[in-house]
């Protein structure tokens, strides 16, 4: 099998992969790259078939993983591709997926000019595992950029994305359900929304929902804070909402 | 005042900032660093008095600080001194309080074992915010080094953190409140605790809790996820358990 592995850095799959690091290659080429092995087991697990799977060749290929579709590479080629400080060995393109059109009427989560990716990851986890799939990005980070995708730990792969231009605001979810924002003070207190879908809206920490957007909402919501602090990490506060508007 | 300005990077001051970059000058000279004009009045504002006070020179000195402690420094001096990517131009040395006794009957939140810096930091801000003030840190990140600071986003300064011995494992909490560990299955739901003092037991993402530590464990935590996801961030879990502990 040695004859197959990926080597050479002028490979056109190296430079695809390379091409996958920005936006605009992952748009061209509707994939996106995920790396390590038990982040691109939970993709695996989520259903996702790649269209790339690589493991260094000093590396065992992992016995849950599609062995037909496996290509080894060498280090060279695995550092020259990868996007981690430590590149791991394992690398992936997975497709990106085509979302069907926005059910404003289910409710979900927008997340309003969220920047960090870290954040915008760790959201659409948390919504995923408290049975939110329809999730609204308004100009926010790419959900399919590097960090985006490792802090959603494969929860990607079950969510129903739909990116949406910032220009728009949050009118593509008008007509549909209420639309809750998260405030750092002066909303309702969680026990006092009522049930039924709702679009839970959070913006960054450190600007908030844009005025203007935060005029489009039906209602407000504050977490309580008995501590007295000014303020909770942007995707703990967004975390917490999700979980009482879906579990309590 | 331009004869005061930190301009030589020769200067004892800025050899002494640079050892409060790893945890053996922290412990010597029992200060740490905090970085950016937000951040650092997020300490003053909670009380905090600082040993050293520093903007470099293209920078205003916020209205906020005691203008009197303010010391200019060059922006060579600045890069030298600073841990962030992209140095701010405010830097701050804090003294590292001595916390009384560790009061295990008021019970609080415990860390076992998370060596990531931004979750320890993430956990003891939302522990603060949900009045949450006593921490025990049991084989943890050192909550003094920087990207823990910047992430507790001033909460550092309202907690009693308490830095205990891996090798005791969760000794120090006996006899005290209960302890609950937050498990990833098979623990109870949160409606089914009850009210009053508990120590919540929080590890790490990749690890759990030590098997031999939730043994010493009185009960056990887990949050629904109606999603069917297999996990939360470790951060968030944690958050929304302490959330749950004090606000519901």
């Amino acid at each position: 099998m040695s004859d197959l592995t990926l080597s050479s850095l002028q490979n056109p799959l190296v430079k695809l992969l390379r091409d996958l690091h920005g936006v605009a290659g992952r748009r061209e080429n509707r994939q996106f790259l995920v790396e390590g092995r038990r982040a691109i087991t939970s993709f695996l697990d989520a259903g996702m078939r790649p269209v790339h799977l690589l493991a260094r060749a000093d590396e065992e290929i992992p016995p849950e993983w599609p062995a037909d579709l496996v290509r080894r590479m060498s280090a060279r080629v695995a550092e020259r591709i990868s996007q981690a400080s430590t590149p791991s060995g394992y690398l992936a393109s997975l497709p990106i997926p085509t979302p069907p059109a926005i059910a404003a009427r289910l409710g979900g989560l927008a997340l309003a000019r969220i920047a960090d990716p870290g954040n915008v990851g760790t959201l659409i986890r948390s919504a995923v595992a408290f049975g939110i799939q329809q999730i609204a990005l308004i100009g926010c980070a790419d959900p399919y950029a590097y960090k985006v995708v490792q802090a959603t730990a494969g929860a990607l792969a079950r969510a129903r994305i739909h990116q949406l231009d910032d220009a728009g605001a949050l009118t593509p979810l008008h007509g549909g359900a209420p639309r809750c924002a998260l405030v750092v003070s002066g909303g309702k207190a969680p026990s006092a929304l009522s049930s039924g879908p709702r679009w839970l809206v959070v913006g960054s920490e450190a600007h908030g929902i844009p005025p203007e957007w935060l005029a489009q909402c039906d209602e407000q919501l504050t977490l309580p804070m008995p501590g007295g602090s000014e303020s909770l990490n942007a995707a703990v506060a967004g975390s917490i909402a999700c979980y009482l508007m879906t579990v309590r």
